[in-house]
């Protein structure tokens, strides 16, 4: 149901024929519907066991559709009442709606329905959630949508303020705070997602952004947020323009409902599928279909990269042109221009893998015309051989090609300028501090080193999408606690920042400090701006080439078009619910033996973790 | 180490010759020392590689001693210094005192001690409690005793304020959150408890029983603490008395510390000896060994009992007597004074099991001079041999003896009194209300059932030491979920509860409700009053067998001596941190189908759990 183009249902209060309605919200271009399981005239008593003397059937028959219809294109709502009703305090109200339900999610499931909907109505939803959950937990075929508004109506909150005197009025009128009480309760299963239904007024920034780290599967535009333009069309602010843009992109189906306001419903999704159309951005297209697809981080240091790998990231045009810029200037830096006819710079690329890096030196040295000499080193065999063909056909004497672990190389001279691309989507997680720590013993004390620098950075995310697909993963592989204790590479969308990210660790290079020492701790502090649940602990990093040429996947530096790296997630265990004015500490440790680098993690405030990943039990970088 | 006779040790600020020490300690009585592993003499400097070229020992042989002597009579505590350095935010420093504190833990291993002792004094202890818990983690054979004083001392409070601004300060001065931090970030293993170090103030009731459900392994007595009586004796207040003898309940250790401030260190131990004497209760005597053992709850109606299980039971001294006394009222009641020789009066014991209740209603028959005749119903068939046998031999056709179960029995004649003894931990939980909801069909409709009513009451409690027998059995099993959302039946110590019990589920019988439905569903609130941890749920009963003839298991209104019943325990997943202010809110459901019954709850207020036990997937009661 998801994809490039949109998909869109349109909602009927009630139909009287929902063959017809079928056939024509398919005409209007509508891909589904959502109409009620049982209309309101089938009143239900279950009390003390009268339904089953009441003649007659509950609802429509399943004859009226084929079961293929059913099973694609109807979303079935259950009835509002009951879902309200099913937390009354009195026993009989409460059983009799109780029973209601269970007979609607059971026809449902008869039916064989794609999703169901399900309203919140306020924060007294825990019986309602206990339902869903156990429903979901015993195995049903459905997806479970649940409909939270944006923003809760005045006269509403004003109501539920009233009811429940035992919640404070912030709790009761954000809206938000429902789904996530229904959701921590009925939190097992991907089946159960948001139904967003977007209001007229859009509330402010950071309670928006709070939704996109939510599952959301649909959101339900009603006709009234829609404005007209000269023409008599539906069109939407360039406020709801851009939020709905936001939803595509997390794969979200839309639903127009309520009353028709212009001269025919075909025109909500034509404007839809006009604004949904994609984007030209090389990072967007590049990382489709990877949004929240969790990748283990590479280990190009134990491993051999294939060579699929390499050709992916040679293709990255950002990174590169860098890098050329930054050795044009490095060139330069080392020869004046008086003298550059006279001496040779040695250049010495480290991990040269295909030669990439050969080829912008060699590029760089004719920008910045200057004469180099260059020594390709490679320790991965199969990458050499690409390296030795392109001596043997391009380079010629300019280049040397070197088989072997710069770590280990005895080099036969020193160099001017050591050039590596070694970084991980955390800075130092690929072990560039340890490569380039060995390989500095080549360079000239006067030496420069590409990068000079490298800061990764960290901030505490809310993703409850990216949560329960490693909790998923755990638990289909029994591995209990490794899943949450190992980093993961990731196009991080359906995801909210809690607090913008800040610097965690920085290594410098060459580093002349009289003992090397790579290990660090560091404590971090984040002010929580919104009650929110930290699910993991976003990572980035920001590199310093040379001088002011930078590199950056960091949310607000990130170099445009870039997609060499993603983002790095450390997950935490357990979520950790925060509140609005709490201080969210987070402590870090970069750890090594003498053939290892690990990471561990712990947070401290609001509350205590314990210590993730101690000693490297689930995840380490091999030296 | 631990048992009926108090165990304590001496602690030494240092030892010139440690066989000596151990000589002397032993000779006063005392069974074993605490040491520092290092003389402080011994500078270490680990910057740069340095400590390598220092010429001699860093500490005392091994061969002091034997190893048999190491492995159980000396505690080495860790140098203080490098405990609190490792936290420092100079790289060099915090490496220097890291490497301290490895090599002295790794010396504790080399010499086999049965624990060592590391000391809080402020909540900045978050690398400290990661070297621990690693080192715990990766497999030591020593436990960890963590030193954290019941009262931070006042000029050390005002200190600490100005180096972490960041905190507030009751979080500063309460030494219990030191401990909770230490203790949430290296909380994976039993091996790390606490060494609670008492005052001369103790601070108020709550704080002191939060300490209570902390796993504390050893209480130091500082010498300071003790008045000295007329005779120049040492001895404790009243309030330090009763402290002690609590601690002692939870097999805790003790050792004395500071100068010596009486004619000889012996009278210490002598005097510990003296007032920690056991108490006589059935109670205690009965559940001696019990302390905090997790069992899983009786399924009476869907297994049958052992024999040596009854044997146990009817041993109770205080649960027969107050049945006794409920129907000798309820036979007075049923006929009076002058036509008790003329009627006969129905008596069914439902349960019979191997005759308790025959026996005491005969007894009662006897007092209340009143001609009865009893039917005793068991569908056990081996305790039916029991009663059968009784019937033989002593009880004539006073009674009669039904192998059946009393839901299918088809009953002769209706009764006057239906007596039953189907309760458990949690009043209803060994399904006592379907048995008597089938039984009632042969009481007449002026019977009396005894008990005519019950009521089960819950609270929130914390308890580490609870918590983490039931994770570690998870850990053992795979069964991920199954052992959280299972109730235990528990002789509840090392514990604090939180709150007051309130009551949740109440049954009457005779139920002449029009319809009989027992599924329940209630919230409860609780108000927390002290900053502490929500670890699970304590369920107890309260039960009125007839008119003001009452059994309880309720803290407060607990029949003294009555052993038939432990509490039972709730778990919830995750440990849920809490404020002082803050409102517990748990939601509890008895659910039930045609064959099982079991409860679902879940919290939903400071934080949101998950349901536990959805649709009875860990735990039921089979009908």
């Amino acid at each position: 149901m998801s994809g490039q183009r949109v998909s869109c249902g349109v909602e009927y209060a009630h139909v009287h024929e929902i063959s017809l309605a079928l056939q024509e919200s398919g005409r209007s271009g509508y891909d589904f519907v959502s109409v009620p399981l049982v209309h309101p005239r089938f009143v239900r008593e279950h009390i003390e066991g009268k339904a089953k003397d009441r003649p007659g059937a509950f609802t429509r028959s399943d004859l009226l559709l084929t079961s293929s219809d059913w099973n694609s294109l109807v979303v079935g709502r259950l009835s509002q009442t009951s879902c309200v009703l099913c937390e009354s305090e009195e026993w009989t109200v409460r059983s009799n709606h109780e029973a209601a339900l269970q007979q609607e999610l059971t026809y449902a499931a008869h039916l064989g329905l794609p999703a169901i909907m399900v309203s919140l109505t306020s924060a007294r939803c825990v019986n309602l959630a206990r339902l869903l959950h156990n429903r979901v937990a015993a195995g049903v075929s459905y997806q479970v949508w649940v409909k939270v508004s944006l923003q809760a109506p005045c006269d509403l909150s004003r109501q539920l303020r009233s009811d429940m005197p035992e919640f404070d009025s912030d709790f009761m009128t954000d809206t938000w705070t429902w789904w996530n009480r229904f959701h921590s309760i009925a939190n097992i299963e991907k089946k159960i997602g948001v139904a967003l239904e977007i209001t007229a007024d859009l509330p402010e920034k950071d309670v928006m952004e709070r939704w996109l780290g939510e599952p959301i599967r649909c959101a339900i535009l009603p006709t009234s947020i829609f404005l007209t333009n000269k023409k008599g069309y539906p069109v939407l602010s360039k406020l709801h323009q851009s939020l709905v843009k936001c939803l595509f992109k997390l794969h979200v189906q839309f639903i127009i409902s309520g009353p028709m306001r212009h001269s025919h419903v075909k025109l909500y999704q034509q404007y839809l599928d006009h604004i949904l159309s994609p984007e030209g951005d090389a990072l967007v297209d590049f990382a489709r279909g990877y949004e929240d697809f969790l990748q283990c981080p590479l280990q190009p240091l134990m491993d051999n990269l294939e060579s699929q790998t390499y050709e992916v990231f040679e293709k990255d045009p950002v990174k590169y042109a860098e890098y050329e810029k930054a050795m044009v200037e490095a060139l330069k830096e080392k020869i004046p221009d008086e003298l550059k006819d006279e001496k040779e710079i040695v250049v010495m690329i480290v991990g040269a893998g295909r030669g990439p890096l050969v080829r912008k030196a060699l590029a760089a040295a004719q920008i910045a015309q200057r004469k180099i000499k260059i020594y390709a080193v490679e320790k991965n065999p199969n990458a050499v051989v690409t390296l030795q063909s392109q001596q043997d056909e391009n380079w010629g004497n300019l280049v040397t090609v070197v088989s072997c672990d710069m770590r280990e190389w005895d080099a036969p001279e020193k160099a001017d300028l050591l050039v590596s691309e070694l970084l991980g989507s955390f800075g130092d997680n690929e072990l560039s501090p340890e490569c380039l720590d060995g390989a500095q013993k080549f360079l000239k004390d006067d030496g420069i080193c590409i990068p000079s620098s490298y800061t990764s950075y960290l901030s505490p995310v809310q993703s409850s999408k990216l949560y329960n697909e490693i909790r998923q993963s755990r638990e289909r592989d029994k591995h209990i606690l490794a899943h949450f204790e190992t980093p993961y590479v990731v196009y991080l969308q359906n995801k909210k920042e809690l607090a913008p990210s800040q610097p965690l660790f920085t290594f410098s290079h060459p580093n002349r400090d009289s003992v090397i020492d790579n290990r660090r701790y560091k404590s971090l502090q984040f002010k929580i701006v919104i009650d929110s649940v930290i699910h993991g602990l976003a990572g980035y990093f920001e590199t310093t080439l040379y001088k002011n040429i930078k590199l950056s996947i960091k949310p607000d530096t990130h170099s445009k078009g870039m997609f060499s790296w993603f983002p790095i997630l450390f997950p935490l265990k357990e979520p950790i619910p925060v509140r609005c004015g709490d201080i969210c500490e987070i402590h870090f440790w970069r750890c090594s033996s003498k053939k290892n680098v690990w990471y561990e993690w712990c947070v401290t405030s609001p509350v205590i973790t314990p210590i993730h990943n101690p000693n490297g039990r689930a995840y380490t970088i091999g030296l």
